[in-house]
């Protein structure tokens, strides 16, 4: 089944928005083994929306349309689709009690202009927004599927799970053929070297591997089509088990696991807790390990030491030791670690001190230059590097990614 | 001028990507007046890439192509341009001359399959690319205006700055009508207020104005057209001083400036010191404030105190306070607030406390639930807010802005 995307909203075109929709859907549709070919994104014009599902319909099957689906004059996905299939619209029962419950539950009146919200082409079906005042749209005709999804990402986004998705898993079916995917991540390995270990499994037909390179870490998805699902089980799990032979190591996680999520699963298993202290990062290490739920478990403190002073008086990290290392010197990441980990009681201290730029280097000690140290119960090790770019948001965020592979790697080697 | 953009390559439709490029260009163009009516994504394939020219060379007179520069064979801009208008692909020698220095600068051996990077249709121009390998195209034919520009982010935004933006300013001032615009950065007010309140001003035609909302702050962009520089400004201040009246203490910056920027600016021409105690949002403030190049002269120290038991020993939080208010109220939050100030001797202290979720709230005190409060020299304050949709990050991040807002508004007073 060949799908085609098309976008409709002039905030989209002048880029008032940025479409996360778009990949939101793709990687969707890729998981699903459905072939995308084209996006297309227009503006809030009919003439316009018009020519692009005419065009979509010569070279697709399954037509997605996202946006345009309000309460307002420049919302005309539905009219756009009616007026392209010569269908008048119909006031679907059930959508209209979809969107009067919306505003009943909150206890607002309902503006007229809402009503349209209920409209549909003759024989197609409206679908539940439960977020929002916008049904969906499902209808078949002429051959082709269409979908109207609405704009604000959480609505599309569940109306894709509820609708969209079992649909095409239920085509699949009929298909006999399904697609089945599982993503490895990996870390602490370039691109370049983990394409070299992966050479000749890439030129694998079926299941297909190929990495995606994302901050700090590569992504590898392994792809399989097979006639059910225990096959193409069997034919990812005989890619996975060679992956990991080569790659040993280097997986800290699966699917949709975040490294934070990995660290936080390891700490709760093992009962251990952890403290950071950060200087150059400026407290981001703290946020991605407290964005994992739960995370109180095992997350005691933080403490952002930016004035010295505080690496001093707070973390009791010797003032000679600054005075002739420097701050951003391995001692004082190493001194930095114990002294968090002393002061708030855990088992592991983080520390991590750098220069983010984009002053404060100089030759000896340019913009980019960080350490991490890690004390593991007293077992305490630091890692150097220099970090490339120079622009003051990507050293701290690779600093973090770094220090979350350090800690990984240091409770994975137990 | 009506432009259109072409994205080409494989991980885009796949999802593997977020196309950033899109709305940077977008944003782009809209500054420049340029009318955007469609915008297309094809996948590594010469015949569709081809047929999104083709179909663009239809409808538009600057069409713009982004990606697909590189050096593997799956790298088709090139090739799809020359061919699509019959025109031989020929070797730029300054191209090739830019591609080899960017190998000897880095002391790497150029691989061969660079090479084809040098190549550019008869008749354009190859345009520099300081920060990759992959050289732009420059080409005018058959009444268009082509430009291809590499896919990496930062070379093509480089790229964009040097050669796509000058040329579109040159192009408008040979048309004696030129664009400028300007945009006021909002917060403390709903959408619809601040709709109902500049609804006059949002019927004017030249120049215009058009609310984008974000979260936690709404942005307002000012547009005008006009003969000349001065004339634009002169119709662009207007409408500003307009607007500033409505929404007297609710603008807090304009273009380019963020919240957190501003409140350092604050800071640093009054000399002022700040430090903030976290727990909810877990370190995300800190990382906020500290994002901005030379916070160091104000951002002191900040603390994630996610373990009440630090609460008590580190900010000096009174333990009888945490037993009958409960970790996450007003009197915690405020207590917070001035112990990481008397803590870090700073003129102000920030105290965020709340439930995160997705577990532990209850019918008292349920998820979103959060209490912010300011030290500012001895006043102290507090806000409490119930943060709707229940999404951990979402309510971390609603959270750090109002507390961002909070500290403006306190400076902003005196």
């Amino acid at each position: 089944m060949k799908a085609e995307l098309i976008f409709s909203g002039t905030e989209l075109l002048l880029g008032q928005i940025l479409n996360t929709n778009a990949q939101y859907l793709q990687l969707e549709l890729a998981s699903l083994g459905i072939d995308l070919y084209y996006e297309v994104t227009v503006g809030d014009n009919q003439h316009r929306l018009m020519e692009a599902i005419r065009q979509a319909m010569g070279r697709a099957d399954l037509i997605i349309i996202g946006g345009g689906l309000g309460p307002t004059d420049d919302d005309l996905s539905r009219e756009s689709l009616a007026e392209t299939l010569g269908l008048p619209l119909e006031t679907d029962p059930k959508a209209l009690v979809m969107v009067k419950e919306f505003f009943e539950q909150r206890n607002y009146p309902m503006p007229g202009s809402n009503l349209k919200q209920a409209l549909v082409p003759r024989g197609g079906r409206a679908l539940e927004n439960p977020l929002g005042t916008a049904p969906g749209v499902f209808l078949e005709h002429s051959g082709k599927i269409f979908f109207l999804l609405p704009g604000p990402p959480r609505e599309m986004k569940r109306m894709a799970q509820d609708h969209l998705v079992p649909y095409i898993k239920q085509k699949n079916k009929d298909q006999a053929s399904i697609i089945f995917s599982r993503v490895l991540k990996v870390c602490g390995i370039g691109e370049a070297s983990l394409g070299e270990k992966i050479r000749d499994l890439a030129r694998s037909a079926n299941p297909t591997i190929a990495p995606t390179a994302k901050a700090g870490e590569i992504h590898l998805r392994i792809t399989a089509k097979a006639t059910d699902e225990t096959e193409a089980v069997r034919l990812i799990s005989g890619m996975e088990t060679e992956v990991r032979q080569l790659l040993q190591g280097n997986i800290f996680g699966t699917d949709d696991q975040t490294i934070e999520q990995v660290v936080g699963d390891i700490l709760v298993s093992r009962g251990l807790t952890l403290a950071v202290a950060e200087s150059c990062t400026g407290g981001l290490l703290a946020h991605c390990l407290t964005n994992v739920p739960g995370s109180s478990r095992y997350f005691q403190m933080g403490v952002v030491a930016y004035d010295n002073r505080w690496k001093t008086e707070i973390l009791g990290v010797d003032r000679e030791l600054i005075a002739t290392k420097g701050a951003v010197s391995e001692e004082v990441a190493m001194a930095m670690a114990s002294g968090i980990r002393r002061l708030a009681n855990t088992d592991i201290g983080i520390g991590i001190t750098g220069i983010a730029g984009p002053d404060g280097g100089t030759p000896e000690k340019p913009v980019g230059l960080v350490y991490i140290a890690t004390d593991d119960r007293g077992d305490v090790q630091f890692w150097k590097g220099l970090l490339p770019g120079g622009e003051r948001t990507a050293i701290k965020e690779f600093t973090v990614q770094t220090a979350l592979v350090l800690i990984w790697r240091s409770l994975r080697q137990e």
